[in-house]
């Protein structure tokens, strides 16, 4: 593993056609931008690179996704967004040929998006907790759901578990995350859950696994060679996560670039390196867009 | 393991001084009693054997669950009563010395049972997601908080579980949980998530592992213990689930009953048995404490 500077930089790129980026952590953090990253991706446009976004982040639809990249100042074309709405749509439709309609855990976004796809959901934001424990026993079900969908909702509360759980003890009831991400950066002492901690609560009352869409899982990789043709030994993931964008790149032969601007730590990047055996080791890594671009 | 028949029961009484029966899917399955319970529990008081009533459940105080036992019709004392609203008390005060404030999940039952043994916890009921995600990084903390206790909450929802996982971020914050079961039973097909399906999220997002207070841990046989001398040998567990009161029997040396009245099948009971190591194997079952009652 070496760190990546100007020089190294310029190799890396020469040998490079599809450069796959994550956003939170390497592109901005929240809504503030991570100083660098608008000259990294603009330098790579001039010089005629493929880019890809490729989130794990399911808050948001594409649509949503372009006026955040626009907002911050990001060059960015639509059908650059891979992001775990649009791939869980993409899955649901090409791999599943989903029927029937899902119980969504998830944003207003991701429901946009999946229905734009045509999958068929329920509806989203507050569903709340009310009347006594023992009434609960007739909660009413729709009989017309035929998945589960979780996702990130910051309206994820004790009815929704019930319900998710419920659907789910039909075992013909399909099981789709977007991610296991365990919280959102916030650059705070604030510890705000990602929608891996609200699937473990899933995962457990229902007993069961779910189809994960997002990295370092399959189904967002397959939706990405929809969009494009990807020689694998010419591409590169940029992130910030050794679980999820470094294990990603491994398991698919892509390079790897691990930037410590998000949740990954030296301290952290060292216990890993460590270790006689991991997918979580990347091939490079840079403290952030900036030192490239400073250096180059 | 063997079929517990009115003659065994008798020879099983005779050896026996001390009774531990769970409650749900033992003695009553929401808030309707489980036939044969009242008989049961009426005989071995007949015959002098002391009882004790040992529930992970932790929706009720003690004072609660004698209300609950005397409208069911059960013969119920006060000091029979080891529930985990009262054995976590017992373990913050007497094991931990706690000190400080502990942020509870949990029903006013259980804020009632620890303030009443003296541990100050935050106030419990409805606390509702509001605003933008945004926002959600400068969210008020309670700078008193030394603790966090997770057990049964039907209010649980993101807001508390970015509060808890905000609080757990300092590792001097005390993790404590009531217990681990993943589904309450509801005698309908509605499922409803156990404390241990709230617990797992909050595992998740803090990246933390609690004390568990209830069975099959150490903590609530401690609080059982301080209650009355026990000789383990002459004591035995009764209960409905292998993982939780097979194995906090066989763990503590006890004689173990399964009753087939709540949330273990008969083919469940088989699997275990067919393992060839397991803290899980009952020494006896039974399919209700009617069997028993009705066979003598």
């Amino acid at each position: 593993m070496e760190l990546l500077n100007g020089k190294d930089w310029e190799l890396l790129i020469s040998n490079i056609d599809n450069f796959l980026f994550d956003c939170d952590g390497v592109l901005w953090e929240g809504n503030t931008i991570i100083p660098g990253g608008v000259e990294a991706i603009t330098y790579l446009k001039s010089r005629n690179k493929r880019i890809f976004f490729v989130t794990n982040n399911s808050t948001k639809s594409r649509v949503e996704y372009v006026k955040k990249f626009t907002t911050l100042g990001y060059p960015v074309e639509f059908e650059q967004i891979i992001c775990t709405a649009f791939a869980t749509g993409y899955y649901m439709k090409n791999v599943l040929n989903f029927e029937g309609k899902a119980y969504l855990m998830g944003r207003p976004g991701f429901k946009q998006e999946l229905n734009e796809l045509g999958i068929n959901t329920s509806k989203v934001g507050p569903d709340l907790t009310s009347g006594e424990l023992d009434a609960w026993s007739s909660i009413p079900l729709d009989p017309d759901i035929t998945g589960v969908i979780v996702g990130f909702d910051e309206y994820f509360n004790y009815k929704k578990m019930t319900l998710a759980a419920t659907y789910l003890s039909d075992p013909n009831c399909k099981f789709i995350a977007t991610n296991e991400d365990n919280i959102l950066p916030t650059g705070t002492k604030v510890i705000l859950p990602g929608s891996g901690s609200l699937l473990e609560a899933v995962k457990f009352v229902s007993q069961r696994e779910p189809v994960v869409i997002g990295k370092p899982h399959s189904p967002i990789f397959e939706c990405l060679k929809s969009m494009a043709n990807i020689d694998q030994d010419r591409t590169v993931m940029v992130g910030d996560r050794l679980g999820t964008d470094i294990a990603f790149g491994n398991r698919n032969g892509l390079k790897t670039v691990l930037t410590l601007s998000g949740v990954t730590s030296r301290e952290q990047l060292d216990k890993e390196l460590a270790k006689p055996a991991s997918e979580c080791k990347p091939k490079f890594y840079t403290n952030s867009l900036q030192t490239l671009t400073k250096e180059m």
